[in-house]
């Protein structure tokens, strides 16, 4: 596709994994947006990736842009400094870049600061995910890690799930009240339609259901609401649907999202 | 005082510890901003955080602002949707709420966003700190996991604080490029005046100094231009020079920065 003609906003990531680009590209499918995901699409595209975001010497990223700290970041065609394109990285950086823009950061300004608290705790959440089976270190196997994964994500199930789970209920519980007789298509947790808190919140549970199917399931019955109502509301939204049954959707393997059934409830 | 003479800006935060609120407390008084810290400034303070950021049950915070998961959260006089206080909570959202508020975001919407992804890392490092004593069990005793700590401090100091010291590094000779000759006062990650994001590595490198003082007086042959040059001149910023000598800035114990020396670098 030649420069001209291609999406405004292009995704940098690592390919073949859902990982912390999946929020980003939730956010692209429900709302209809063009995007390119450069790993995923072209065979250089990774190659461009790490010398975008992976590179440890790099003093600046596609062109005069700081350099990055890790993947995912996000290229925006034109909107850089100079006329060149604008490159910003980190994950919730990102999101409250692009919920304005999108559509999807609710009605005013207060909206748009909610969202991002609870963006915010689920990426907080996300990343106890991804430390229940790396609890050590980040770069080393998890299977030099098991001892200690194991005591982690006890503890992260037995007291972690439910702080978090019982907050977004809280937050469910309370936009209910806020919206009153409002007009909604759908079960939310911020004003009356799909907001980036929806959509991280819910990109988080669908990898628990991955990760720890026998404690989802316990935990369901306690946290009908948001693992029942919300979640299968948000996942028929019109856009997300589509793209949730298509080939673009990457299956969860070895990235943040893991299944050990070891590490599972144990009935 | 009486509510209508009272500052803008109310802290909510646990009392003695500078903790997670520091990094608001540093914008506040970076930029002579007045504020109340209502833990640590009014005897039934901390009964109002509780209430407000704490009860597990609670359906909304402070009137009909949306329930908090936990502090720090920032009030604001008058900012609610009905005109009364709005409350925000989440570190990260809370500085990019003031960060523009305060003059400490640069100077267009590109600065905002990379003042966004160097807070966003740095928090992220702040994290990993707080992991390498609880790497376990957040709400455990870290009696209780002191093995596992090792193991983790070790790889942290090893592999972790290298490739975030070698990025914030990257960052200041970005920037050192990108502003040439034009004048500025001191050493800077963006721009050529103090932002948020000089703010927020600045406390974490000094926590750092405090928790594992023999790793980093190693680290800084190798990192001068960060932990000598950037480190001193952001300490020396005016505003900031004067709440550090003061009471009000309070002594690292049992929050995130902890010293246990069997934890630092075995000489």
């Amino acid at each position: 596709m030649a420069y001209a003609d291609s999406p405004k906003y292009t995704l940098l990531y690592h390919p073949g994994i859902p990982g912390r680009a999946e929020f980003i590209r939730l956010a692209f499918e429900a709302t209809g947006t063009p995007y390119t995901d450069l790993a995923n699409s072209a065979s250089d595209g990774y190659a461009t990736v790490r010398k975008a975001c992976i590179d440890p010497d790099a003093l600046s990223s596609l062109g005069d842009n700081p350099p990055v700290f890790a993947p995912p970041a996000l290229q925006v065609k034109g909107e850089g400094k100079g006329g060149g394109d604008f490159l910003i990285s980190q994950t919730s950086n990102i999101l409250s870049y692009l919920g304005p823009r999108l559509g999807l950061a609710g009605e005013d300004e207060a909206d748009k600061l909610w969202v991002g608290q609870v963006v915010s705790t689920a990426l907080d959440l996300n990343n106890e995910v991804h430390d229940t089976h790396h609890p050590i270190a980040i770069a080393d196997y998890y299977e030099n890690q098991k001892d200690e994964a194991l005591k982690k994500t006890v503890d992260f199930r037995k007291n972690r799930l439910p702080k978090f789970f019982g907050y977004f209920e809280r937050m469910l519980k309370w936009n209910e009240k806020q919206q009153g007789e409002r007009k909604r298509e759908g079960v939310y947790l911020l004003g009356s339609q799909l907001t980036m808190a929806d959509l991280v919140v819910w990109q988080v549970l669908d990898g628990l259901f991955f990760a720890f199917p026998e404690e989802m399931k316990a935990r369901t019955e306690e946290f009908g609401l948001l693992l029942g109502d919300f979640y299968g509301s948000v996942k028929g939204e019109k856009g997300l649907k589509g793209y949730l049954e298509s080939e673009r959707r990457m299956k969860y393997s070895m990235g943040i999202f893991r299944h050990y059934p070891e590490l599972d409830r144990q009935s």
